[in-house]
Protein backbone atom coordinates (compact mmCIF):
# COMPACT_ATOMS: atom_id res chain seq x y z
CA UNK A 1 0.00 0.00 0.00
CA UNK A 2 1.50 3.36 -0.93
CA UNK A 3 1.36 6.53 1.10
CA UNK A 4 -0.03 9.77 -0.67
CA UNK A 5 0.18 13.39 0.52
CA UNK A 6 -1.82 15.47 -0.75
CA UNK A 7 -1.71 19.27 -0.54
CA UNK A 8 -4.50 21.66 -0.88
CA UNK A 9 -4.43 25.62 -2.05
CA UNK A 10 -8.32 26.13 -0.92
CA UNK A 11 -11.44 24.69 -1.51
CA UNK A 12 -12.81 26.45 -4.92
CA UNK A 13 -11.63 26.46 -8.65
CA UNK A 14 -10.63 30.09 -8.58
CA UNK A 15 -9.02 31.05 -5.37
CA UNK A 16 -8.42 27.70 -3.95
CA UNK A 17 -7.93 23.80 -4.99
CA UNK A 18 -9.73 23.08 -8.00
CA UNK A 19 -12.79 20.49 -6.51
CA UNK A 20 -13.68 17.57 -8.67
CA UNK A 21 -9.31 17.46 -9.64
CA UNK A 22 -8.61 17.31 -5.91
CA UNK A 23 -11.53 14.70 -5.23
CA UNK A 24 -10.68 12.79 -8.33
CA UNK A 25 -6.56 12.55 -7.26
CA UNK A 26 -8.53 11.32 -3.69
CA UNK A 27 -10.96 8.61 -5.16
CA UNK A 28 -7.90 7.27 -8.17
CA UNK A 29 -5.70 6.96 -5.09
CA UNK A 30 -8.11 5.17 -2.72
CA UNK A 31 -10.15 3.19 -5.42
CA UNK A 32 -6.70 1.74 -6.12
CA UNK A 33 -6.25 0.75 -1.74
CA UNK A 34 -3.64 3.37 -1.22
CA UNK A 35 -3.78 6.39 1.58
CA UNK A 36 -3.53 9.83 1.68
CA UNK A 37 -3.18 12.47 4.15
CA UNK A 38 -4.31 16.22 3.25
CA UNK A 39 -1.96 18.93 4.03
CA UNK A 40 -2.13 23.02 3.26
CA UNK A 41 -0.49 25.90 4.15
CA UNK A 42 -1.60 28.11 7.33
CA UNK A 43 -1.59 31.51 6.10
CA UNK A 44 -4.48 33.83 4.29
CA UNK A 45 -5.47 33.37 0.81
CA UNK A 46 -4.53 36.02 -1.74
CA UNK A 47 -7.77 36.74 -1.97
CA UNK A 48 -11.65 35.83 -1.85
CA UNK A 49 -13.80 35.09 -4.89
CA UNK A 50 -17.16 34.70 -5.03
CA UNK A 51 -17.86 32.06 -7.19
CA UNK A 52 -21.14 32.93 -8.07
CA UNK A 53 -20.33 36.04 -9.95
CA UNK A 54 -16.12 35.70 -10.38
CA UNK A 55 -15.47 38.56 -8.88
CA UNK A 56 -13.17 39.32 -5.46
CA UNK A 57 -14.84 40.22 -2.46
CA UNK A 58 -13.73 41.82 0.48
CA UNK A 59 -13.41 38.82 3.02
CA UNK A 60 -10.46 37.28 4.51
CA UNK A 61 -10.09 33.31 4.71
CA UNK A 62 -7.18 30.90 5.85
CA UNK A 63 -5.81 29.11 3.18
CA UNK A 64 -5.49 25.95 5.25
CA UNK A 65 -8.80 26.27 7.02
CA UNK A 66 -10.62 26.28 3.56
CA UNK A 67 -8.51 23.17 2.52
CA UNK A 68 -10.03 21.59 5.32
CA UNK A 69 -13.49 21.75 3.96
CA UNK A 70 -12.21 19.30 1.15
CA UNK A 71 -10.38 17.79 3.51
CA UNK A 72 -13.70 16.84 5.81
CA UNK A 73 -11.63 18.27 8.58
CA UNK A 74 -8.73 15.57 8.47
CA UNK A 75 -5.51 18.24 7.34
CA UNK A 76 -1.83 19.11 8.36
CA UNK A 77 -0.19 22.03 8.14
CA UNK A 78 2.90 21.48 5.13
CA UNK A 79 5.39 22.58 7.47
CA UNK A 80 4.53 18.86 9.58
CA UNK A 81 5.05 17.17 6.28
CA UNK A 82 8.36 13.96 6.37
CA UNK A 83 8.96 12.77 2.80
CA UNK A 84 10.51 9.84 4.72
CA UNK A 85 6.26 8.88 5.86
CA UNK A 86 5.42 9.32 2.06
CA UNK A 87 5.67 7.55 -1.36
CA UNK A 88 4.55 10.54 -3.11
CA UNK A 89 3.48 14.48 -3.01
CA UNK A 90 0.62 15.38 -5.00
CA UNK A 91 -0.77 18.94 -6.10
CA UNK A 92 -4.24 18.78 -7.84
CA UNK A 93 -4.37 22.39 -9.67
CA UNK A 94 -6.88 25.53 -9.34
CA UNK A 95 -5.78 29.02 -9.08
CA UNK A 96 -5.24 29.30 -5.77
CA UNK A 97 -1.89 27.19 -6.40
CA UNK A 98 -1.00 30.15 -8.33
CA UNK A 99 -2.34 32.36 -5.55
CA UNK A 100 -1.61 30.69 -2.39
CA UNK A 101 1.28 28.24 -2.90
CA UNK A 102 2.73 30.59 -5.67
CA UNK A 103 2.67 34.07 -7.26
CA UNK A 104 2.00 32.31 -11.18
CA UNK A 105 -1.41 33.91 -11.63
CA UNK A 106 0.31 37.45 -10.69
CA UNK A 107 3.67 37.01 -11.83
CA UNK A 108 3.93 34.78 -14.34
CA UNK A 109 7.08 33.10 -14.90
CA UNK A 110 8.71 35.85 -12.52
CA UNK A 111 6.77 33.96 -9.58
CA UNK A 112 7.98 33.47 -6.27
CA UNK A 113 6.60 30.85 -4.19
CA UNK A 114 5.57 29.97 -0.58
CA UNK A 115 9.04 28.65 1.12
CA UNK A 116 7.37 25.67 2.94
CA UNK A 117 5.74 24.38 -0.45
CA UNK A 118 8.96 24.96 -2.05
CA UNK A 119 10.89 22.89 0.60
CA UNK A 120 8.44 20.08 0.75
CA UNK A 121 8.95 19.46 -3.45
CA UNK A 122 12.72 19.70 -3.34
CA UNK A 123 12.94 17.59 0.14
CA UNK A 124 10.42 15.11 -1.94
CA UNK A 125 12.81 15.31 -5.06
CA UNK A 126 16.11 14.62 -2.45
CA UNK A 127 14.54 11.48 -0.86
CA UNK A 128 13.90 10.02 -4.19
CA UNK A 129 10.26 9.95 -3.85
CA UNK A 130 7.38 10.80 -6.67
CA UNK A 131 6.02 14.45 -7.31
CA UNK A 132 2.69 14.18 -9.26
CA UNK A 133 0.69 17.19 -10.43
CA UNK A 134 -2.80 18.42 -12.31
CA UNK A 135 -3.56 21.14 -14.27
CA UNK A 136 -1.48 24.69 -13.15
CA UNK A 137 0.61 22.63 -10.48
CA UNK A 138 3.26 22.10 -12.92
CA UNK A 139 4.31 25.82 -12.65
CA UNK A 140 4.91 25.22 -9.19
CA UNK A 141 6.93 22.57 -9.57
CA UNK A 142 9.10 24.59 -12.42
CA UNK A 143 9.43 27.32 -10.06
CA UNK A 144 10.42 25.02 -7.26
CA UNK A 145 13.52 23.61 -9.30
CA UNK A 146 13.91 26.73 -11.47
CA UNK A 147 17.15 28.03 -9.37
CA UNK A 148 18.57 24.26 -9.35
CA UNK A 149 20.57 22.25 -11.66
CA UNK A 150 17.27 20.31 -12.41
CA UNK A 151 14.99 19.97 -15.04
CA UNK A 152 11.46 18.96 -15.44
CA UNK A 153 10.10 17.32 -17.76
CA UNK A 154 5.76 18.84 -17.51
CA UNK A 155 3.24 19.31 -19.89
CA UNK A 156 0.85 22.20 -20.02
CA UNK A 157 -2.03 20.51 -22.03
CA UNK A 158 -3.48 23.30 -23.96
CA UNK A 159 -2.78 26.48 -22.12
CA UNK A 160 0.22 28.04 -24.48
CA UNK A 161 1.06 31.01 -21.35
CA UNK A 162 1.71 27.96 -19.15
CA UNK A 163 3.65 26.17 -21.87
CA UNK A 164 5.68 29.77 -22.43
CA UNK A 165 6.10 29.88 -18.56
CA UNK A 166 7.53 26.36 -17.95
CA UNK A 167 10.10 27.03 -20.66
CA UNK A 168 10.97 30.29 -19.04
CA UNK A 169 11.30 28.90 -15.95
CA UNK A 170 13.98 26.44 -17.10
CA UNK A 171 11.74 23.30 -17.47
CA UNK A 172 11.20 21.05 -20.77
CA UNK A 173 7.58 21.37 -21.97
CA UNK A 174 6.00 17.81 -23.40
CA UNK A 175 2.72 18.15 -25.13
CA UNK A 176 0.15 15.47 -23.31
CA UNK A 177 -3.70 14.76 -23.80
CA UNK A 178 -5.98 15.22 -20.95
CA UNK A 179 -6.53 11.17 -20.14
CA UNK A 180 -2.43 10.64 -20.57
CA UNK A 181 0.34 11.56 -17.89
CA UNK A 182 3.36 13.59 -18.94
CA UNK A 183 6.51 10.87 -17.09
CA UNK A 184 10.00 12.65 -16.54
CA UNK A 185 11.44 9.59 -15.32
CA UNK A 186 14.46 10.85 -14.58
CA UNK A 187 13.71 13.15 -11.86
CA UNK A 188 10.67 11.17 -10.79
CA UNK A 189 7.81 13.69 -11.89
CA UNK A 190 4.42 13.25 -12.91
CA UNK A 191 2.36 15.99 -14.48
CA UNK A 192 -1.31 15.76 -16.37
CA UNK A 193 -3.59 18.44 -18.06
CA UNK A 194 -6.96 18.17 -16.34
CA UNK A 195 -9.06 21.25 -16.29
CA UNK A 196 -6.03 22.82 -18.43
CA UNK A 197 -7.24 20.49 -21.50
CA UNK A 198 -10.75 18.99 -19.60
CA UNK A 199 -14.14 19.81 -20.83
CA UNK A 200 -16.26 17.75 -18.53
CA UNK A 201 -15.61 16.41 -14.94
CA UNK A 202 -15.43 12.55 -16.66
CA UNK A 203 -12.12 13.61 -18.33
CA UNK A 204 -11.03 15.48 -14.85
CA UNK A 205 -11.25 11.86 -13.62
CA UNK A 206 -9.63 10.40 -16.84
CA UNK A 207 -6.75 12.70 -16.37
CA UNK A 208 -6.27 12.03 -12.00
CA UNK A 209 -6.46 8.25 -13.01
CA UNK A 210 -3.92 8.75 -15.06
CA UNK A 211 -1.24 10.66 -13.09
CA UNK A 212 -1.57 8.33 -10.01
CA UNK A 213 -1.17 5.13 -12.00
CA UNK A 214 2.18 7.13 -13.26
CA UNK A 215 3.25 8.11 -10.23
CA UNK A 216 2.47 4.07 -9.17
CA UNK A 217 4.48 2.63 -11.86
CA UNK A 218 7.43 4.74 -10.51
CA UNK A 219 7.32 3.35 -7.28
CA UNK B 1 -29.42 11.77 -22.65
CA UNK B 2 -31.36 12.82 -19.40
CA UNK B 3 -31.41 15.90 -17.57
CA UNK B 4 -30.56 16.11 -13.97
CA UNK B 5 -30.82 19.00 -11.82
CA UNK B 6 -28.64 18.89 -8.34
CA UNK B 7 -29.24 21.19 -5.30
CA UNK B 8 -26.75 22.14 -3.50
CA UNK B 9 -26.20 23.36 0.44
CA UNK B 10 -22.75 25.04 0.77
CA UNK B 11 -19.76 23.49 0.21
CA UNK B 12 -18.30 21.66 3.06
CA UNK B 13 -19.49 18.72 4.89
CA UNK B 14 -20.35 20.30 8.46
CA UNK B 15 -22.09 23.17 7.16
CA UNK B 16 -22.45 22.46 3.26
CA UNK B 17 -22.75 19.92 0.97
CA UNK B 18 -20.77 17.17 1.58
CA UNK B 19 -18.13 17.94 -1.72
CA UNK B 20 -17.72 14.30 -2.54
CA UNK B 21 -21.29 13.31 -2.24
CA UNK B 22 -21.71 16.51 -4.37
CA UNK B 23 -19.01 15.72 -7.16
CA UNK B 24 -19.34 11.54 -6.96
CA UNK B 25 -23.41 12.83 -8.24
CA UNK B 26 -22.18 15.11 -10.95
CA UNK B 27 -19.17 12.09 -11.87
CA UNK B 28 -21.98 9.53 -12.22
CA UNK B 29 -23.90 11.77 -14.24
CA UNK B 30 -21.59 12.44 -16.51
CA UNK B 31 -19.51 10.10 -17.12
CA UNK B 32 -23.14 7.99 -18.11
CA UNK B 33 -23.35 10.66 -21.21
CA UNK B 34 -26.21 12.64 -19.31
CA UNK B 35 -26.13 16.21 -18.40
CA UNK B 36 -26.67 18.39 -14.55
CA UNK B 37 -27.43 21.40 -13.48
CA UNK B 38 -27.04 22.84 -10.43
CA UNK B 39 -29.21 25.34 -8.22
CA UNK B 40 -28.91 26.40 -5.08
CA UNK B 41 -30.79 28.91 -2.21
CA UNK B 42 -29.63 32.28 -2.09
CA UNK B 43 -30.23 32.91 1.42
CA UNK B 44 -27.36 33.20 4.51
CA UNK B 45 -25.95 30.14 5.69
CA UNK B 46 -26.98 28.81 9.36
CA UNK B 47 -23.08 29.49 10.28
CA UNK B 48 -19.78 28.99 9.23
CA UNK B 49 -17.90 26.11 10.65
CA UNK B 50 -14.46 26.18 10.85
CA UNK B 51 -13.75 22.54 9.56
CA UNK B 52 -9.95 22.18 10.54
CA UNK B 53 -11.11 22.66 14.23
CA UNK B 54 -14.92 21.68 13.68
CA UNK B 55 -16.13 24.87 15.54
CA UNK B 56 -18.68 27.54 14.24
CA UNK B 57 -17.07 31.14 13.65
CA UNK B 58 -18.42 33.97 13.41
CA UNK B 59 -18.25 35.11 9.73
CA UNK B 60 -21.66 35.14 7.86
CA UNK B 61 -21.51 33.36 4.59
CA UNK B 62 -24.69 32.62 1.60
CA UNK B 63 -25.63 29.30 0.64
CA UNK B 64 -25.84 30.14 -3.09
CA UNK B 65 -22.33 31.92 -3.53
CA UNK B 66 -21.21 28.86 -1.12
CA UNK B 67 -22.57 26.29 -3.01
CA UNK B 68 -21.25 27.96 -7.02
CA UNK B 69 -17.69 26.88 -5.33
CA UNK B 70 -18.98 23.56 -6.41
CA UNK B 71 -20.61 24.32 -9.46
CA UNK B 72 -16.98 26.36 -10.77
CA UNK B 73 -19.27 29.02 -10.58
CA UNK B 74 -22.60 27.63 -12.71
CA UNK B 75 -25.10 27.46 -10.80
CA UNK B 76 -28.55 29.05 -10.57
CA UNK B 77 -31.48 29.97 -7.51
CA UNK B 78 -33.98 27.25 -7.11
CA UNK B 79 -36.67 29.66 -7.46
CA UNK B 80 -36.25 29.13 -11.27
CA UNK B 81 -36.41 25.49 -11.38
CA UNK B 82 -38.73 24.07 -13.50
CA UNK B 83 -39.23 20.28 -13.18
CA UNK B 84 -40.63 20.85 -17.11
CA UNK B 85 -36.98 21.13 -17.84
CA UNK B 86 -35.24 17.95 -16.38
CA UNK B 87 -35.76 14.31 -15.37
CA UNK B 88 -34.97 14.31 -12.38
CA UNK B 89 -34.08 16.28 -8.90
CA UNK B 90 -31.43 15.22 -6.99
CA UNK B 91 -29.84 16.04 -3.28
CA UNK B 92 -26.11 15.15 -2.27
CA UNK B 93 -25.60 14.71 1.23
CA UNK B 94 -24.01 16.75 3.62
CA UNK B 95 -24.92 19.06 6.91
CA UNK B 96 -25.81 22.04 5.15
CA UNK B 97 -28.81 19.98 3.95
CA UNK B 98 -29.84 19.79 7.51
CA UNK B 99 -28.86 23.88 8.27
CA UNK B 100 -29.37 25.37 5.41
CA UNK B 101 -32.42 23.36 3.47
CA UNK B 102 -34.11 22.42 6.52
CA UNK B 103 -33.57 22.53 10.42
CA UNK B 104 -33.21 18.62 11.04
CA UNK B 105 -29.93 19.51 12.56
CA UNK B 106 -31.22 22.01 15.04
CA UNK B 107 -34.87 20.09 15.06
CA UNK B 108 -35.22 16.80 14.42
CA UNK B 109 -38.31 15.32 13.43
CA UNK B 110 -40.03 18.68 13.98
CA UNK B 111 -38.05 20.45 11.75
CA UNK B 112 -39.25 22.99 9.58
CA UNK B 113 -38.24 22.88 5.39
CA UNK B 114 -37.14 25.79 3.36
CA UNK B 115 -40.66 27.15 1.21
CA UNK B 116 -38.30 27.29 -1.70
CA UNK B 117 -36.99 23.80 -1.56
CA UNK B 118 -40.34 21.85 -0.69
CA UNK B 119 -42.49 23.53 -3.49
CA UNK B 120 -38.93 22.39 -5.83
CA UNK B 121 -39.95 18.26 -4.20
CA UNK B 122 -43.44 18.54 -4.42
CA UNK B 123 -43.53 20.15 -8.08
CA UNK B 124 -40.83 17.01 -9.18
CA UNK B 125 -43.29 14.67 -7.94
CA UNK B 126 -46.40 16.09 -9.46
CA UNK B 127 -44.52 15.87 -12.79
CA UNK B 128 -43.64 12.59 -12.68
CA UNK B 129 -40.48 12.99 -12.69
CA UNK B 130 -37.58 11.24 -10.08
CA UNK B 131 -36.41 12.23 -7.09
CA UNK B 132 -32.92 10.93 -5.49
CA UNK B 133 -31.13 12.11 -2.31
CA UNK B 134 -27.92 10.90 -0.65
CA UNK B 135 -27.18 10.44 3.03
CA UNK B 136 -29.21 12.92 5.36
CA UNK B 137 -31.40 14.46 2.22
CA UNK B 138 -33.95 11.93 2.81
CA UNK B 139 -34.61 13.81 5.98
CA UNK B 140 -35.60 16.58 3.40
CA UNK B 141 -37.62 14.42 1.49
CA UNK B 142 -39.32 12.84 4.38
CA UNK B 143 -39.71 16.94 5.76
CA UNK B 144 -41.40 17.48 2.38
CA UNK B 145 -44.10 15.32 2.25
CA UNK B 146 -45.19 14.87 5.95
CA UNK B 147 -48.51 16.80 5.61
CA UNK B 148 -49.57 15.28 2.72
CA UNK B 149 -50.96 11.91 1.75
CA UNK B 150 -47.88 10.51 0.17
CA UNK B 151 -45.48 7.77 2.20
CA UNK B 152 -41.92 7.87 0.93
CA UNK B 153 -40.05 4.58 1.46
CA UNK B 154 -36.38 5.96 2.47
CA UNK B 155 -33.06 4.88 4.18
CA UNK B 156 -31.20 6.02 7.18
CA UNK B 157 -27.93 3.82 6.15
CA UNK B 158 -26.43 3.17 9.29
CA UNK B 159 -28.05 6.31 11.48
CA UNK B 160 -30.13 4.82 14.13
CA UNK B 161 -31.52 8.41 14.84
CA UNK B 162 -32.92 9.39 11.72
CA UNK B 163 -34.51 6.67 10.64
CA UNK B 164 -36.13 6.88 14.04
CA UNK B 165 -36.60 10.95 12.95
CA UNK B 166 -37.88 9.47 9.18
CA UNK B 167 -40.60 7.27 10.76
CA UNK B 168 -41.78 10.13 12.83
CA UNK B 169 -42.25 12.26 9.87
CA UNK B 170 -44.51 9.44 8.48
CA UNK B 171 -42.02 7.84 5.85
CA UNK B 172 -41.35 4.22 5.92
CA UNK B 173 -37.70 3.37 6.12
CA UNK B 174 -35.88 0.43 4.60
CA UNK B 175 -32.69 -1.27 5.50
CA UNK B 176 -29.93 -0.16 2.58
CA UNK B 177 -26.12 -0.97 2.47
CA UNK B 178 -23.69 1.66 1.11
CA UNK B 179 -23.74 0.57 -2.34
CA UNK B 180 -27.48 -0.32 -2.93
CA UNK B 181 -30.23 2.01 -3.37
CA UNK B 182 -33.40 2.33 -1.84
CA UNK B 183 -35.67 2.35 -4.43
CA UNK B 184 -39.73 4.08 -3.96
CA UNK B 185 -41.10 2.96 -7.35
CA UNK B 186 -44.55 4.26 -6.14
CA UNK B 187 -43.34 8.04 -5.27
CA UNK B 188 -40.08 7.54 -7.76
CA UNK B 189 -37.75 8.31 -4.90
CA UNK B 190 -33.97 6.83 -4.53
CA UNK B 191 -31.96 7.32 -1.65
CA UNK B 192 -28.22 5.48 -0.81
CA UNK B 193 -26.66 6.43 2.23
CA UNK B 194 -23.20 7.31 1.33
CA UNK B 195 -21.69 8.54 4.25
CA UNK B 196 -24.34 7.80 6.98
CA UNK B 197 -22.57 4.30 6.36
CA UNK B 198 -19.27 5.05 3.44
CA UNK B 199 -15.99 4.50 5.53
CA UNK B 200 -13.89 5.71 2.68
CA UNK B 201 -14.31 7.96 -0.52
CA UNK B 202 -14.52 4.86 -2.57
CA UNK B 203 -17.51 3.78 -0.84
CA UNK B 204 -19.31 7.19 -1.37
CA UNK B 205 -18.85 7.10 -5.22
CA UNK B 206 -20.69 3.40 -5.18
CA UNK B 207 -23.31 5.16 -3.33
CA UNK B 208 -23.65 7.79 -6.17
CA UNK B 209 -23.23 5.32 -8.81
CA UNK B 210 -26.55 3.16 -7.14
CA UNK B 211 -28.35 6.18 -6.69
CA UNK B 212 -28.16 7.43 -10.16
CA UNK B 213 -28.25 3.66 -11.82
CA UNK B 214 -31.75 3.66 -10.14
CA UNK B 215 -32.76 6.66 -10.82
CA UNK B 216 -32.15 6.58 -14.56
CA UNK B 217 -33.75 2.63 -14.55
CA UNK B 218 -37.07 5.07 -13.03
CA UNK B 219 -37.41 7.70 -16.18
Amino acid sequence: MAKFAIVLAGCGVFDGSEIYEATATMYAIDSRKHEYTCFSVDKPMMHVVNHAVGQPTDESRNVLTESARLARGKISNLTQYNPADFDALIFPGGFGVAKNLCTYAVDGADCEIDPVVQKAILDTHAAGKVLGSLCISPALIARAFKDLDITPKLTAGNDGDLEAALLKMGSVHEACVVNEACVDSENRIVSSPAFLSATCISEVFASADAMIDAVLKMM
